[in-house]
């Protein structure tokens, strides 16, 4: 499923990684302090807020993800048309129907 | 935001409209249902079982609209490229985001 | 699954009967005007913007259904305790999770 | 907010404590792997299924979580009824709120 390295530059989130890694490395931070909220006994409504946090914390990584894949993979499949582009563009289609549901 | 009729044509769900049409006038009758059942004072969790099930019939219709629009609309603005590609792209990630959220 | 017309003035949301059902007739017309759009052949981005509203307004009763839900019926069910508590308690579980998911 | 160290027994999650850790350790553990896949340039739709199984992954562990609090404080409560009954279903309501928006 990988591309080879050569052409990995072409990848939609490439401009975006030190971004991306930073929302994921606070997303781990926030699943990590919910381990500590449990183990501490923490009051059941309180942890429930972490978790909703961290959980919208990682939509918003899919959903820049996604902007970034329709931005550059699916616009340049589209460009060339054919078979590649309906592949590519059922593939997205995908993946936001498992965002959606 | 309204294309000219001319280019009508061009929008994705045309070729699904009595598609989407079926299902939308089934979710309607899943809302009326739902009214139906508030007024004879039917069990609460019986009542969120068929809301759910009105929220999901939505919920797959936004899908189709979305893929259609994807292999379409954005498809056919990307072969244009330039700033109506980008406007649609933005667009689109927009929508997708009011659905996620 | 219905308890006998006699207990029904215990469901949870009979005060806030009129309330619901003036959402969700408001929710039916949402679907009616998507319908009207789909027929006349409207931009899908802007179709789109009025099935997740419509969506969303589904869920706003699915949420205060359940608001009324575990206040009455679970509450009640609380203080009765035993199996009846513990299956109600279930119950709701189950549709929150059909909710979230 | 938090209940003095004696009560904490009555905390719903208490006995589940072993398995929520380990659920949130696994979502911890994926978060980091969506880090190396984004640091090796991975294809863009192949982070984003991880993103959407660690997001269920959380959202499970607020289910979980929100069904031993339903369970176990709420139903505590609702047997004491009055003012503090009424306070935890609120918070419980919206706790649920914010995970279905």
């Amino acid at each position: 499923m990988e591309a080879p390295a050569e052409t990995h530059v072409g990848h939609g989130y490439v401009n975006h990684k030190d971004d991306l890694l930073k929302r994921l490395r606070r997303a781990e931070g926030q699943v990590r302090g919910i381990q500590r909220m449990v183990e501490e006994d923490t009051y059941c409504i309180d942890i429930l807020t972490q978790v909703s946090a961290a959980t919208k914390a990682l939509e918003r990584v899919a959903l820049a993800l996604l902007d970034d894949h329709l931005s550059h993979c699916v616009a340049a499949a589209a460009e060339e048309g054919g078979a590649v582009s309906q592949e590519k563009l059922t593939e997205a289609s995908n993946a936001i129907a498992r965002l959606v549901g």
